[in-house]
């Protein structure tokens, strides 16, 4: 008989060995899908968005993760809000997904109007006698950091937030993100679970064969190599790209722009990974030819020659440059389906055609995520078949893999499986 | 550890209460929409369909509920019946969905042949001993109620149905729906639970804000309203309006049209409602200026003043006028999509562009069903969102659907949950 | 309250009565789909291909079984392989379904490169010290039988595939499909389980009324008839038939070509059946009008009036004429959707509009398939009826079908069900 579906999600951790990929079904199971959406994407900080997506007052925008809905918006002070969307009154959604502008949240079904607080302000038909005060939108809890929004939707949101709001205020302030200007949006759903989104995304021993486009800016070897595999020549290179990386972090620190690798990868609740990146080639950004693609540059940015700050988070992955930023947002849809969400940022009076050329700002990153799309779908069918067996983590260019499967090992047990 | 599924249908039938809306598993889960379809579409009386769907003797037409594919027919004798569409050999489909004409019918696998009574006639290869009489396609109890077809799939039929034809036989004989012709027909699936279908039909405080078009001749107030939210010259409107109603009923009923309110919306096995209501403005019929579309009356009607007899059943509403009929047929698809069968009626020798007009007959409920698969879609998914709470119903114009919820889980519990 | 799926796969097998087809849950149940796949599909020997898939080294082509991908290749030494596409790291699919040609087989996600072999070659970034050995592309057991490859996902095969490759390969030897060319292939998904596309298969009870161009060279009366039902006229017909068999049979033995037969439909583990027919008409192929489609005959074949010689498999149809041979290979995609892959074969040097017309050579199976999908569709949709009941197979001409029930039901039992 088959016993596939006996195993419990206790006893897929148990199997997982150091160093390798985790059991299949912790990719593909269903049940491990609404643990994962529950441990990973309820009690876990997660990016939901930016400061940037609500501009004025009045702005709102819908975000989903799985069957949640949260309104993003920005209240009659400026200030940021998160709400559930959903009314108090018989649960309709009260606005669609996407951006609007509002003056009131009002439910089209029966009419319950609430302020942009949240609070509810009229329910017809409900009798004078109506307790309104008990029946505001649920609140989510939100933080901004450096223009971007993290939101916990449970009510006991892990605290060490606060280190990562510390590591970032610093390096995120020159950009200047929450005054940026969003000049593109791309949705790709991936065809795979989004472990495998993220494992893709945190190890480029795949990029030299799948990425021309980014590898002409992006440098491979920043995230591990195997000294025994390369050439004597290329050694060399390793090892003057190394030295290369200790005196760029001196000089750039030494001109205040904090650079040095900042890891929250495991024993940790918020995960985490920054470090000012080299960029390659010309040096100045992710483009085609690795030169900004805006003359007009980010926030307080005077220099085009700071390299790349990325940070990782457990579902995103961000590149802050002098000329714009590329944050990719990831929202699992089933246990086999990924929404990635690109947004391309720029100052937000740089003017398409004038400042920056679109296809320049925006085609280095199109063509990877396209690429990356095709790897996943091919890793997910892969671990779906049943001869697969977890496999091999490289050593030296995969140790963050490592890292993300050990930290989810270690947050699903914290979470009761 | 998530703990959702761990819930049983019981335990979310004790968590209702009263005056609220369902929990929302109830609306969401597998298993709640396999039981609803056990116990409200086989062992309750569901609405199937019309006599005048088959007016002839070889006339057929399919209607699948669930898995369940009936056949209603008319036989040689020019009576209807209603049998299973599964062939006693190995169960192939005999007939496809929707309407046909037949002399026998057919496998047309292999052969087996039956008489419009439902016998076997001929039975190919299956030798000259082979007992047919025990082969007949399977009947299904079905009951004729002034026009209306009646089926339930269950071998033990609720005997209540006999109030309901007794209520009815009176009040729809004049339009004598049997000899009516179908003008149109037309499906649309709404993205929701078959639950929230049958809510947001029996509450038009959702009216005044999504259905313009309806809003001419049908009146609002009718299923209740909240005097305290009304402007003193509202209220006065309403005091109006109730006495009006009180008139008219009488004189409807003084001149031989059964018009009172008959209801039993718990309490009961079969449920239904139904009264005479006035239509508003030029007060004749459901069309966009609220007079008549046809100018050939339905049956022995010969007044176009006699409001709108409607009738509600838990898988049908129905609008019977002077000049035209709209009947509308609920057929669960799954947890989240129902389907809405609508069919107009008009006096069989009407004919289009002469006696009446096919927009002006139509545009009305074309559009009010579509604004309602909006609302029901929007609804579905915030009952799926893990922030919704069930929400308080107003006590004015949503009383009948706190009736429908608790004659939901009286009817559950009843069988056995 | 509902038991329906209280019911363990155990107690449907139970259920199954002599003579009539499956309970409906063998049909339809997710779990006994999942159960079929494991012992059916991986347990049991399974035609996957043909030789001449892969007719020269560095050929190769993907077959995906369930969720298991195969890759079918013809190495250097030109000798077929079959491996697992899963490469050994993380699990990626090398290669993408349909053919190719590879040199080696290269994962495009990290460039691991296997021989054609499947042996490890190169694995970049795993350090100088990884051992390779160990990291093989899965070898899966397969057997040529006459130019056709079964495939056996299991470690532990059936060992009766013997007793087949005994019985075919003298039948066989002359059409040398080995060396055939596949002149077309058309993959047709039918909407039903895929036992139901099998009994579809091994009776012709619903030819005459289904399939008029089969008709044409096809005898129905071949799987059996009621002579009962045939009138006297066509019961001397029946007679001459029987006569005409074994006068025929007897020829083709003495002529050296293997005619009588072979039946392993129950009590035995690989499943088939096989027997040289006699072709209606013209008597020389299944064309339109029964006579050779190709000029150039298949293999060593020097004659036309070798009539059709069939085999059956668990999952695969055969006919082997004179001029051309159709391969039909049944690969289940979910409980209700079976592919039927259907390859037309020809003499290699055979060449299209000289040789052979395309039409005249697939236009028969092209419409039977179609006509088959429907037919498979109508007893699916039927089978998940509640009103389904098992109905009787005729005792003439579903002998065949009740064969496959009973051992289908054998084969779960020996595994375990």
């Amino acid at each position: 008989m088959l016993q596939t579906f006996a195993s419990s999600i206790s006893s897929l951790l148990d199997a997982r060995a150091d160093g390798h990929s985790l059991p299949a079904g912790l990719y593909t199971r269903q049940d491990v899908f609404e643990a994962d959406m529950d441990v990973f994407f309820r009690k876990h900080w997660i990016c939901i968005g930016l400061e940037c997506d609500v501009p004025e007052p009045g702005d709102a925008t819908v975000v989903d993760i799985g069957t949640s809905s949260l309104i993003i918006l920005r209240d009659d002070d400026a200030a940021i809000r998160v709400v559930r969307n959903v009314c108090r009154h018989r649960g309709a959604r009260i606005l669609d997904p996407g951006p609007t502008v509002v003056s009131k949240l009002v439910c089209p079904y029966h009419q319950w109007t609430y302020e942009l607080s949240g609070e509810l302000a009229y329910a017809p038909h409900m009798g004078a006698d109506f307790d309104k005060s008990c029946k505001s939108l649920k609140p989510v809890a939100f933080r901004l950091i450096g223009g971007l929004i993290y939101a916990c939707l449970s009510d006991d949101p892990p605290e060490d937030i606060d280190f990562l709001a510390e590591v970032m205020a610093g390096r995120l302030a020159p950009y200047d993100i929450a005054n940026a200007r969003i000049a593109h949006q791309a949705d790709v759903i991936e065809e795979g679970n989004w472990k495998l989104t993220i494992e893709n995304n945190r190890e480029c021993y795949h990029c030299s064969a799948n990425h021309p486009e980014l590898c002409v800016s992006f440098i491979d070897l920043d995230f591990g190599f195997d000294p025994d595999s390369l050439s004597p020549e290329d050694r060399e290179v390793a090892r003057e790209h190394e030295a290369l990386y200790a005196r760029r972090t001196e000089n750039w620190e030494a001109e205040g722009y904090p650079s040095k690798a900042v890891e929250r990868l495991s024993d940790c609740v918020t995960n985490f990974r920054t470090q000012r990146l080299i960029i390659s080639g010309a040096g100045e950004s992710q483009t085609p030819d690795a030169t900004s693609a805006s003359s007009k540059l980010l926030g307080h940015m005077t220099r085009k020659d700071t390299g790349d700050t990325h940070l990782w988070g457990h579902n995103s992955w961000n590149h802050f440059m002098g000329d714009h930023a590329v944050i990719a947002i990831v929202i699992p849809l089933s246990a086999d389906k990924t929404l990635v969400r690109t947004k391309w940022l720029v100052h937000k009076d740089a003017v398409e055609g004038v400042d920056y050329d679109f296809d320049k700002l925006t085609s280095v990153w199109l063509a990877t995520t396209d690429q990356d799309a095709e790897l996943v779908a091919r890793s997910h069918a892969g671990v779906k078949d049943p001869a697969y067996v977890p496999g091999p983590y490289s050593r030296f260019s995969e140790t963050n893999l490592d890292k993300f499967a050990s930290w989810y090992i270690d947050r699903m047990r914290a979470n009761g499986y």
